[in-house]
């Protein structure tokens, strides 16, 4: 006789990791309150080692990001978006999926709030929730030829000029096509996660998670007709430094500073992807319509000015 | 024993349609330069209809667009991006490829030049060439549930507030998932073809023709937070007019006026698609950097301002 | 032995109008409060005759505009910015001071909340005010030589494509200087005033309200660098209609439509000004700020993302 | 008898300064025909110190600018808009007039070709041209209230963020009154002069050169709301750094870098002016719509797409 099937979700998230903010004022309380909450449901809790350096919870073994990743079934990450962007980017090559819960204010990717958490992870945990992919960028800087630098981005790659330097001047080739020479103050490689954060500041559009797209946003570009272009995410750009001094570039928060001409960057679509998990019910467009204030009634009348 | 196969790309070709800008000075001479070369190869040569109501080409047959559909196996259009735009969709259910060649100036969609259409296109007919798809929007406007409109669009599905009243209010809904309530003066729904048209002008991002997305760019929005947002292109759109008068909608350049509120306009990638065919060598980047003036050469020093 | 000059404000408000936004609701009980305040004060209030029609205040005598502007010596608008803008265009040639009040919402011209009314109006008819002029444009449309349309306008000019055409083609002279031909959905001529209105949704800039400058805003411009230009308030701008079709002209909210190719829309600064009065302490920096939601507090700790 | 009054404007020029850009290939022959030129002609001919270090003209004296602010009564500056700008600002408190001739590409303040320079200026001296005042920016950088940094700008004060650090925080007053406190990339104060230069790459409008403003653009600011405003030349600005790390201000290409948390960097209208001659007919306009590739003719048909 074959023993019974046991559920599948509820063991999909035996052990937990639980991640916070660094140093953020009233998180120990928050992070205390969820582990009792998983403690209780029987699920196996461990804190990730830099947050259990600042938070003391007795009896709660702490893991090191990768030991997370090889461990954890889920992460809670408490805090804002940066705290999660760090997190993700450590946990991308493991599949742990994370949820996030915001300290105060709605994040774009910790959307659940600190008054609701509870009923809302008793939900999620007995499997209503949503799943979603992201994807991020992996960037590799090249010269002469020889790989100097590599690193994974979530949100985007940066390339800036010098700060009291006069501008840049970037090769772009995208699939061995050659794009543009741009003289500008730099170029944003982002993901759609991305999208919201500096590309939109320099007059990017919007990507939907789901949408298989990396936009490149120049900078204050000198040519006007310098636009945000959306390219498939299957795209290998390269972008070469044909002049300007003191050009740097970011991978999230990474830095290689001082290029030199003739750097390559080569930017693709990592292998690795990043799962989040959100309440059911949850919609893209409700955080993207609270985070930018976009109107949600009808005005009163139907008859505008 | 079996006869040998014959080579099969030049078959492909066997009935070929030309089609010419309407009216356009000079156009006669293209069509029939082409033509003669074209016979001459040993193709068979149809003229689109009403292009034949103002060109004579002595001994050419003339074939109704839906006839092409039917029965040719390449069309090659000469004009302007707006003829190619109005044959496109007409072709667009029969799966015929288009080979564009421009009057004069370059076009988005028409990239081959007059000057050097024989030589290109005997490189082409031989089957040295790049072939590329494209998609299109279908738009269906509902009133009181029932379909009063339906059309195919190449460009862009745009709603448009009337002309001497105040603001359109549309209320947008992406697979099921309200986005937003957006004042402005419109919305323009445009396909990566669509990106260098009217999308441009109302700061839309340039989407790369292979890029599976939907951008919807608002025309002055109210909101300055209500920006351009690409979507995957298997997304459901739904636009309804929730306030402001005269409202209409066009669909590349097919209308429907006098919309009223709570007519919903439903869009979403048409199942069929349109196959360009280029030159070899071809780049999309080629034609963007010199349609918008991209510069092509770095600054000769290399130390910028 | 001279007698003392009396204090030359009280007297300077002897007859005051009060104006109230168009049967809006809970509008009747706050001009009712406004006038039991200043008839209890000693100033003699009148109430517009609009107004009068659908609000009943007992013995306050009805003016129509024009007798306002013959007559009192401020007037005080409860309502939005809709109706300041209305009443203001009327009042502008009789140099009648306007103070605003808004129901509910801050306006950037009614920018004393209803709550607080009665306490700041006390100030403000002591004298501690600030007053402010803004200024008007004034166009004349010309057909053939001939003006067939002539009127104020306090936010904008605006001149529109019609609903289901394509653009518009207009050529700009300023000060018989060829400035361009733009190809459009239209053009926004803005003062100050009317720069956070309809021109900052095309994109145009902010212009402080003293300073002396137009702006001409593109609305969707075909060429990507018909950027907006800011030119002199003493400029003398000249739009003529070249090409596209069922163009219109705005004027604030009074329309021309069905323009015709070569008529020709002059607009220059009208020699008329509006002075608003505001509360001693007013500064249109905190208006902007709290309408635009701009940042007011630095971030807590001065270490950016 | 009186004597005849001696014609006013050939004597208004008798001693003129020639300068030329920085090594540039071509130049020594362009400056070596306007001395000619000019000397036989009877004027009085000085060369720049370092122009004279690079190019022989044999018997024409050499003066450096403080000389030639001093002595000359017009200077020629052959070069780009760069090599104008540099010498704009050294000539700008002594009210030299300034002619420009560009070397290859129309500058925006180097309007007269190479090949009709002797034509041109001939009608000039003859007193045929136009001239135009343009303003500068002065900048005190003051830390603990003391003035550590002082400068003119001829284009724009720029006040930007670290190369791989995150946002500046700047706090804006503007005449005592509070603006925002504002996270971006950094900030542009620019003169109408600097509007078609880097304010433009970043979003600003175009100011017509006799507008009595000055703009306040934001480089990718972290509110979408930040958009660009124009105030008054009369107006006093203030920019506190409030946050970010290796801030820098640059005075159209000088620069002070490292500021500190509470540096404020004080930016008004400089008492001193510039004087453009140019030759009589020139237009504003034409330089714009040349060098922005505006549209001169309208469409063909005045029927558009």
């Amino acid at each position: 006789m074959l023993p019974a099937t046991p559920p599948s979700r509820p063991l999909a998230f035996q052990t937990i990791a639980v991640i916070g903010k660094y140093m953020a004022a009233g998180i120990e309380q928050s992070l205390s309150d969820i582990a009792a909450f998983l403690l209780e449901k029987g699920h196996k809790v461990v804190l990730e080692a830099e947050t259990a350096r600042n938070v003391d919870l007795p009896g709660v073994e702490s893991m090191t990001p990768q030991e997370i990743g090889q461990h954890a079934d889920v992460a809670i990450v408490v805090g804002g978006d940066g705290t999660m962007l760090g997190i993700a980017r450590q946990l991308a090559p493991y599949q742990v999926p994370l949820i996030g819960i915001n300290q105060g204010r709605l994040g774009f990717m910790t959307d659940i709030s600190q008054d609701s958490m509870i009923a809302v992870l008793t939900e999620m945990l007995r499997g209503n929730l949503e799943s979603e992919q992201r994807t991020l960028l992996e960037g590799t800087v090249l010269r002469d030829g020889q790989a100097i630098f590599h690193a994974l981005a979530f949100n985007d790659v940066v390339v800036s000029r010098g700060p009291t330097t006069g501008m840049a001047e970037l090769k772009v080739e995208v699939d061995g096509r050659f794009m543009y020479n741009q003289r500008s103050d730099g170029l944003i490689i982002s993901t759609p996660t991305g999208s919201t954060a500096y590309a939109l500041s320099a007059g990017g559009p919007l990507l939907h998670p789901s949408l298989s797209g990396i936009s490149l946003v120049p900078i204050a570009p000198h040519a006007l007709s310098n636009r945000p272009i959306v390219v498939p995410d299957s795209s290998n750009i390269v972008i070469e430094i044909m002049g300007g001094r003191d050009i740097s570039v970011n991978f999230d928060m990474q830095s290689l500073a001082s290029l030199q001409h003739h750097d390559r960057i080569v930017v693709r679509r990592s292998a690795h992807t990043i799962t989040f998990l959100h309440p059911q019910g949850w919609s893209y467009y409700d955080t993207l319509r609270e985070k930018l204030h976009w109107n949600e009634y009808p005005s009163v009348t139907g008859k505008l000015k």
